[in-house]
């Protein structure tokens, strides 16, 4: 039987709002309250119950997408004042550190909270996410951004230098999105279970350079490189064709795994 | 307080059994079981409580790292009979179609079970997959695959030809990983939740072409085509360079979004 | 012995000034000229005897390196009233093409004449290239740009539909680079030797598509299609790392060779 | 009027054989010579006023397509004893070094010669290669190549080490395919006439930054680092798709220009 409900917009419900100049809103949908955009104002009453797909008019008379956020959209529109992580790398982060529904995962630094939204959305109910940064308006800008998505009670924010090592032991993953992440390998492998993932995102070729050799003497093993490129095309039947430009750079993915602190890999 | 069975492996846990040929197996570990691998035979006794990242021997010696699996492991290892999706391609895909613990979505076909792996391990345990293949030998091959992974009981195989629709309805998100998908796009659409995701992975650009002119009349929109590049380097910090070879296809990705049967995007 | 002469800017030498806002000027030194800068004025006879590599100041105090051309340089400060084809492709086309000193080539259209640059350049003295466009507006340009550069006496420009066929036959190489180049392929044949080469550049899959069927019940062979993506660094050596941005599409190239018209390959 | 000559294979002229099994032979035609191949003899005289692009056979019938060699054709067909470089690479680095028809240029190392015999084949006749190697098995080796392809009289082999300097001034462009470039700056830039180009291949990005760094304090600017990336289609008008896999990484490509010694670049 047809759930109707899952076509229209409820109370409660994250949506998307796509407008004609591309500029996107997500916003939590709540009885009473209003969406002020620059192009006039949209009461969140007169989404509640609208089909999703359909469009709706500003008191203007401009017109809005109804529609739901993708891990994509929800990342793209986080409130930032870092570099984020793309979509793009932290789709294939998850794959490589084995992240999954009910695991425990450790992230430093916490930045905006891009790739701390998509590991705690990833995660819970069951799981939970541990997110150190040093400065606390980055825990505290990710904190809210984790908050306005409904995600707050799935993860932990603390902002503390992270060179005495985290509070945390036997998590399933460990994320270190630091500039020079070499200085706290030993206190990654303290927090992580045996055989437990950890992954890295560096932007030039002597961080990682440095970075592996640090490795090296270290009890990890199964090191790998990778760097993701994404190409768009133009969604033009007759004439398909890839975009002109495209992102060219964004970090290096550096993956490896705690191994016994007696044991070194020998290949 | 640190838990020292994070560190060990344990009876029921599925552990990742790597050996210097880099042949690997994947194992849930049950007492009393055995391993039969062409290098000699490992009891999982002997593997159930040794420390995870430590090393193992056959009875003829060989060793073997034990490690966990990650999602990259868990699809490179899956038995296959076809051609399955990359982890580069599957994470980008659980990003755009906003797949997330207690989403319910379907696929078409089942394949060897890669895409299903991955899907199914998100949405668990509140989230259902409902899988769809004409062919018998694939829904089983795949049902076999998620039941060695623990995964049957989130999942649910249907050996059915798909032109006259799905069983399931409001779902959030659809996989067509089928040659033609252009003949089931309304069938998709009735089975989506307004705003659900429709996803499609096609090999070539004549496809992608065709599967374009189909959705341009059709009530979905915000479409998007895109491809993922994966590059590999040699782990050596001192001559840090990419692999001399990598994969230059697997296949284009296209995304689009269930609108309003009413409506239509205009951009 | 040293040939100081080498060192410094000749009259009738072709000469690049960088400025400090990265915009260039590519000039041929003659006596008495000037050059008015958007900087300021500068004289060629202040330019004439003065060691290349070193700066020149305009009467306003603004800056110049007085550089040499490169191929490059060439391509990308050509007068254009069209896309033109990128260094990175015409690099490789003249090696699939076979270009060399003393070859014989043809191209169509004109366009704003990067290729026929190229071409020119490398064939000259003994060879001689024909370019063909239908539109007068295209061939003068093309030929204003190839007399600036010294090369008109290699090039002979001709403004004419090309449906009835080229006035020249034995030649080494053909280059189409015109939207259709499928209605034009006998005519090509007609005019290349015995195992010429003949290259396309086309933007499009669909038109990729298209031409590769047109092709293949004709007496071509050996068809290849390819695309060349170049990716540029950021020049700090303790920082490397590519540029964020790159072209991520420019064309598609396209070579195959004149096989006898009463063979045809077989593989 | 249509010269006939240019559609039959003519004695002294460089053909390309193309056999069933993809193996290819290059040869220059000659009136009672024969080639041994594996899969049967072939008489010269029986090639010898064949139309070029039918087959012939060998007195076994085994099948060979008649054919001309492009550059990219030569420089794959070269007898080597080293990684020599791409046609992809060597077509960009021509267009970057400015390299033409007249030009005077310098390179080391000589290798199996595939560099040296594109340069040499695209200054000839006026402008001559130098080719500098510390190896006399290189330089003999490179010396066969070239004269095989009739180009040796534009070049000229030099079996020395560079550290002390180059015989040649004023030279327009130098290449250097050595593993540690910069011990060789300023012995290049003696050579190098102002504004000369300088180029370099390197695997590595730890030779890179090592290069940049050593650049950095010379009389050198302008310095760019690239790489080429080829990617190959599948030539099937109705299913277009990319090749399968790909080379992933050949070299970083690296250019500089010469500069007055008392000049350096300000941006």
């Amino acid at each position: 039987m047809h759930d109707i409900t899952r076509k229209i917009a409820q109370e409660g419900e994250l949506v998307l709002l796509y407008g004609q100049d591309r500029k996107t809103f997500i916003i939590r949908l709540k009885s009473g309250s209003r969406l002020q955009s620059h192009k006039g104002i949209l009461e969140h009453n007169s989404i509640i119950g609208t089909p999703i797909g359909s469009t709706i008019l500003t008191h203007l008379g401009y017109r809005y997408h109804l529609l739901l956020p993708s891990w994509d959209d929800l990342l793209r529109n986080i409130r930032r004042s870092t570099q984020i992580v793309y979509p793009k790398d932290i789709g294939y982060i998850l794959m490589k550190l084995g992240i999954r529904p009910g695991c425990t995962v450790i992230e430093a630094g916490s930045g905006s909270g891009a790739i701390c939204t998509a590991f705690t959305g990833m995660v819970m109910p069951a799981g939970h996410v541990y997110s150190y940064d040093i400065r606390s308006d980055m825990t505290n800008l990710a904190e809210r951004n984790l908050t306005a998505l409904g995600l707050s009670d799935y993860v932990t924010f603390k902002t503390r230098d992270i060179t005495h090592g985290f509070d945390e032991v036997g998590v399933d993953a460990l994320f270190l999105d630091v500039p020079a992440p070499w200085h706290y390998l030993m206190q990654a492998h303290a927090a992580l279970r045996g055989g437990g993932f950890l992954g890295f995102i560096l932007p030039t070729t002597n961080q990682v350079s440095t970075l592996l050799t640090a490795l090296e003497n270290l009890p990890f093993g199964f090191t790998e490189v990778e760097e993701i490129m994404l190409r768009s095309y133009k969604v033009v039947p007759a004439r398909l064709r890839p975009l002109d430009r495209m992102i060219a750079h964004t970090g290096y993915l550096i993956f490896t795994r705690a191994l016994g602190t007696d044991e070194s890999e020998e290949e």
